[in-house]
């Protein structure tokens, strides 16, 4: 149960964006930006970062709903699979490993990101901007989970809510849906 | 040396939020929102759980910068001195010390916070919102530690860097200044 009283029908994430609005904006909208904005990094790239911060961070809503985004977004559910088992030997470019790597080293603390760690990512083609918005992202996603986590909101454990839930984020991302929730119908409610 | 280039003149923070503009501005909104918008929380009482938030994640330019916001907005530098010190033991009331304890408990991870530390929230007279609002900013400087320690940007060790920072923080809040960066002038750089 949650620690402060959130709309039933909202778990995870979505409750708490709409208990409160005004701070729920920017968190939405910095989401929308690295996650959905232009980049040299792919969207399926980018949700593999979320997921697997997501997934060292034990937060089983986010992890569950950028697993899914990242499937639907790279066409198949294998690489974010062996991502979040071991990135190193998972179907990705060494790029992507050395990102994936700095990814994980910020979740743990951001004094473990070395300069190895960054000469790796450089070595591997990694730009300045793809390494400070895997950086970046990797800290969004920690606040992602601490909030999450951190007011108890429940995680559905029927895999077809997260379905729906990958389909709204890859169709339609971040932003809040026009009118918002106040009309919950069943299958938009997230 | 930060991992990539970062304007000399900006340590810290600074320089992030200006080497991104697009990013910073709705983590700066986020900030302005929780630190200095309309609360049952005085700002002191903020700038405190951002304090000792980045003081547990060891972010020197942040708790740095933030203790000395907290004390100006108290008056006096002793509270923050001893909340980050032990703030059970502080000189402030048992409502923030149920907070703070929360806000502890979410640097660790949000799986930490217990329905005992709410409950004992709650019998201090904290509210829901306020509840939420301690996680949200500890889950933000949470972000804020792993990006300024994740992209190795560099902490000045000059008192007086964050004496004129906690001015412009107190007096100014977090939105960029007009015309931001582009000019700066030694006094108006942070």
């Amino acid at each position: 149960m949650p620690h402060i009283p959130l709309p039933e029908h909202l778990p995870g994430i979505t409750g708490l964006l709409e208990y409160r609005l005004d701070t729920a904006l920017p968190i939405r909208d910095l989401t929308q930006i690295l996650l959905r904005g232009e980049s040299t990094l792919t969207q399926g790239e980018r949700e593999l970062i979320a997921t697997i911060v997501s997934s060292r961070n034990c937060t089983n809503f986010c992890e569950a709903a950028h697993t899914k985004a990242a499937d639907m977004l790279l066409g198949e559910p294998e690489t974010a699979r062996l991502v979040k088992l071991d990135f190193e030997t998972a179907p990705v470019s060494d790029k992507m490993k050395a990102l994936l790597n700095i990814a994980a080293l910020t979740q743990k603390s951001g004094k473990s990101v070395t300069p190895e760690a960054i000469e790796r990512a450089h070595q591997a083609g990694a730009t300045d901007l793809e390494i400070h918005d895997t950086v970046l992202i990797a800290a969004l996603f920690c606040l992602y989970n601490k909030y999450v986590d951190g007011l108890a909101t429940v995680a559905p454990t029927d895999p077809a809510y997260y379905e729906t839930l990958g389909e709204r984020i890859v169709g339609r991302g971040y932003m809040r849906p026009p009118g918002g929730h106040q009309t919950p119908k069943p299958s938009e409610e997230i």
